[in-house]
Formats: structure tokens, sequence, C-alpha cells
């Protein structure tokens, strides 16, 4: 039995081992520790907020070599810094992004960084839980700045979005053809587009890239919450560390902006709401399935339906029956 | 009090009318109806089968043309023909697709057609059940082929693909650099993807566009449940009634190669649980939403989570207390 005021307590001194262990709390799918992650983090308080930064980019654009020069610029300036990852993929193969921590060498050996890879999970929805939660865990234990780092595939990057307060889309130098290689979608939810590797042969064709962005970045609509000039596209070489301290001010300037307007709790509050519901639907999901008995009248009504005999709609309401106060 | 009885075996006559009353009752909102809709739904059977075709181009495509004349093509080889919209953003617009019949003036006055228009709904949930809903009931009422079609926005498409038997995409000729238009989405669920206006001044425009779809289409990967040459792509013209024939008889030769190979099945039986799902998630939240206690304590928890105080897993299990019968 884990002695969760305890656990709390080293967790809110900052100890990166008690944090680690209260991320493997989290992320544990058995349902005594699922008891155990609700009252921990509960008892960690809310009290403390970190500027939570999304950021996507598909491999090869220098993703870790970015997350490393400016994680290391940050405690440079006595910031703590957590680095979380989501990659959905990760639930089909059972691999995981940032597993490898020497991809992130300095940083993982900083004593102001807390590097954390993607658990190996079944499903988007149990990633997202686990992401939410750790990040809380992570502002509980003091740190300034939570990374969370996703690939730049389906629909990972709007469920980071929808647990952060700024949004980084890292680009690669291209043509200018490929500007359409990029998902709309992903486009639309980015605060900052930061085309990397300006640095040497590739610094002419990034401006380049840059400008294109910053053009198409142009023609989007303005969200409500933005201030003039985001989102913004900048030039930046992780190699370089050129342009680095420039996208943290914006960030900066950014969050101070949403902070003063009061976007950023409204954010926030919507934020919070939308999970409210997720974690409704799949709690109700729960009480259906962990139950044998109604688990197995679900099962035969699936069946009902998959053969065309039942209706979808009839077969919900007669699996929910068991349920009905009414 | 409808009898529902009685409506159900007017419904299996064919009788247009009774159908149009069914497909009303299917569409109301209010509870009583619901049950009664419920009961129908059952009584008409699900031993009747039609050609499920989905349906989707963005406006300007000629795609009210295309239907028209599609739509009277298969009458006048006496196949009796439903049409029946899904258009999410009549559900914040109250307006309708198809709401002016006179656009297919000739097929909306031809005995062997159905023409629905889509409703007004407050959501594309509420309107993807009513659709599956009406489908169902048009196949009970003996037509061969329905024709869900749906405008180019959001994720319509996704929804229809998913109650369809194949998926047709109406596009009109176009410079090959706009083929980027199209979302990738969309190509991804067509089957068949008619460049429509293949006549006069545009028919070799026409046909470079089909080029660079079907080009587009090779690069693809190839989807379980496809015979050689799957997904297709091909010239037609509404207006001169051309390659109408082609475009139906390949879709006949995809149902066919879909039974025999028991894809057709297998993919209504994928479907009818995906729905079973939804509405599942559907009636859960209605099972809270209905008690006036329940809702009252579910809004209370959305602003503790809104607020920060609760987590939105702890919040969600507060919410369902009430329900838990562990």
């Amino acid at each position: 039995m884990t002695d969760i005021a305890a656990m709390a307590k080293a967790v809110r001194t900052g100890d990166r081992r008690a944090l680690a262990r209260a991320i493997t709390l989290v992320e544990s799918g058995k349902a005594d520790h699922r008891d155990q992650a609700l009252a921990l983090l509960d008892a960690v308080g809310s009290d403390r907020q970190a500027l939570r930064i999304g950021m996507s980019g598909t491999p090869g654009v220098g993703k870790s070599t970015f997350i490393e020069s400016f994680g290391l610029m940050l405690t440079a300036q006595d910031m703590r810094v957590a680095v979380l990852a989501v990659d959905p993929s990760s639930a089909r193969s059972g691999g995981s992004i940032l597993g490898d921590k020497t991809r992130m060498d300095h940083l993982s050996r900083d004593p102001r960084a807390f590097i954390r890879p993607s658990p190996s999970q079944t499903h988007l929805g149990g990633v997202a839980r686990r992401t939410r939660e750790a990040i809380r865990l992570c502002e509980a234990a003091g740190f300034d700045v939570v990374l969370v780092e996703t690939v730049g595939v389906g629909q990972s990057e709007t469920v980071v979005a929808l647990m952060t307060d700024l949004f980084v889309l890292l680009l690669a130098p291209a043509g200018g053809d490929e500007l359409q290689g990029v998902k709309r979608g992903i486009m639309e939810i980015a605060d900052l587009v930061l085309v990397n590797k300006a640095d040497g042969d590739l610094r002419a064709q990034a401006s380049r890239t840059c400008a294109d962005y910053a053009g198409a970045l142009r023609l989007m609509r303005r969200r409500e919450g933005d201030p003039d000039g985001y989102p913004k596209a900048m030039t930046v070489s992780a190699l370089d560390h050129s342009g680095l301290d420039q996208a943290w001010t914006d960030m900066q300037t950014l969050a101070a902006w949403r902070r003063d307007t009061g976007h950023w709790d409204a954010v926030r509050a919507r934020q919070a709401r939308h999970w409210f519901q997720e974690e409704l639907r799949a709690e109700m999901m729960a009480l259906l399935t962990n139950d044998a008995t109604l688990r197995s009248r679900l099962a035969d009504l699936e069946n009902d339906v998959a053969q065309g005999r039942m209706t979808p709609a009839a077969a919900a309401r007669a699996a929910l029956a068991p349920l009905d106060r009414g």
C-alpha cells in the first residue's frame, strides 16, 4: 500500500524520483492503483501552474535536438523543465518516443529537467488521460515549463492542444510546393511555427519556407484569443542555438497577453470541461464492462446489432436498462 | 397515439406518404416519439437490403443535376431510388440541402423516387442517427438504391461512409494544382471519383482532372475489400447523361464483388457495431441528463472541474456514483 500523503508531499518538494513514481501510478491500469492515483492527484493540489507547451513535428525535423537546446536554454535561466511525450503509435507498437533518453543526453542529466517517455497504452484515450495527469503532477512538483511532445500523425496534435496553453509546430526547410503536406488541422492549432535547421546550406531554404508559412498563416482566420502578429512563423536552428531566445520571448509574450485578457483561464476551463466529458464517457463504459453480467449482456446485444437483428438504438437502450433509475 | 403496426405495414408496401411520416417520427426529439420510433424500426424488420450509396461533392460540382440524371436513369430501369441528405451545416443554420425539391424537379415527381431533405438538427450525432434510421426505413419500403448525399465539409463524409456500402466523390474539372484542395480523408473513403461536367468546353479539362485523380488514387494504399482497379476515377456529364451507365455498372461490379467475398456483410456488421457504441454513449449521457437531480449534480461537478477544484477523472467518478451497482 502506497502512502499517498507522503508521495504527494514528496512530489510537491520537486523530488524527481517521487514524481517518476507518481506518474507510474497514474499510468497503471489496475483498479486499486487507479483509486490511489485519483487520491494522489487530489492530494497534490492545483495551486501551481506551469506554462504547458504542446509541440509537434514529423520525424526528421530535429525535434529531439530542438527540445534539448530549448530545454537547456531554459534550465540555464534557472527554470525547471519537464518533457512528456504523447505517441499514439506506441500504443500499437508497444514502442515509445523519447524512450531512448540519450536522444537528449545533456538535458536528461540536467537536475532542473525531467524527461518522461510515452508509455505503451492501448489507445489514444488512455495516453491522453495519463498525459493530462502527468502534466498536473509536474505542475504540482513546481516545474515552470511542461513541454508535451507528439509526433505529427493522426489526432495526437488535437489531443495535445486540448491540454496545453501554447502549441508549437516544428518544421524542416522544404520546397514551397511541399507546404500542402502539413495537415491544415495542425496549422490551425499552431501558435508558433518554427522552421528548424536554419543553419549552413539550409539557411536560405529555411527562410523561404518560413515566408511560405507566414503567408499561409496570414490567410487563416484570426482566432479569438490571439494578439496581433500571432500565429507567427520564424526560423530557428537548434544546432546553432539561434532563434531559440526569440521563440521563447514570443511564447512568453503570447502567454502574458492571454493571462491579461482572461483567455488563459477561459481556455483552461474549457479544456477541463472537455476532459470531464471524455472521462464521463470512459467511466460510463467502464460501468458497463467491469460487471461480468453487464459485460456479457453487452456482448450479446452487440452481436444482435452486428447481425442486423436489432437497431443500434434499441440495443443501446436494452444495454443500459440495468443502470436506469427512472 | 400512432398505430405503429399499421404504419410499419404501410411502409413495407412502399407507400411514400407512410415512409415520409415514418421518417418524421424517427426525426422527432420527443421522448414518447422516440419510443414509438424504436418500435417502428423493430416492426419494419431488416430482411430487405438496398444498395446504399454515399455521395459527396462541394457546392458547384453539379451534384443536384447528377443525382437527378442518375436517379432518373435508375428509375427508367424500373428501380426504386431514395435520396436522403446529410447536412451538418443545416444543424446550425436551420437550413436544409435538398430543401428546394425543385432542384430535382423531374426526379421528385417520379413515382419510383423518394426525396427527403436534411432535417434541422442540433448536432451531427442527431443527423447521423436520423439518417441511419431513415435508410433502414427506405430499405424496408423496398427501395433498391438509397443515395445519401452530403456536402463536402467537415466530418459528414466520414459519418456517411459509416452508413453506406459505396462512396462516390463528385468533382468538377479543375487545374492540376487544385488536386490538393480535396481533403485526403475524403479521397481515402471514395470508391468512385466522378469528374462531372465532362461536356462542351470543359471536356478536355475534365479528362486531365480525371487523370490526375486516377494517379493520386493509384498512389494510395489499396484497401482490404477492394478488387483490382478500385478505387476508380472516371469522367461523367450529368448534363449529357454520358458516363452515368458506366458509373452504375462499376458500382454494381464493386457491390457484387464485395457480396461474393463476404466484405459486404463484414462491413455492414462493423458499421452496426460502431453505431451501437455511438448510441451507447448518447444513451448513457441521456441517463445522466434526463434526471433533474443527476443533471444538477453534473453541472456542479463540471463547474468544479472548470475551476480546477477537481480533476476530470475524479469528477466523472462522482457523477456516475449514483448509477454504480457495484
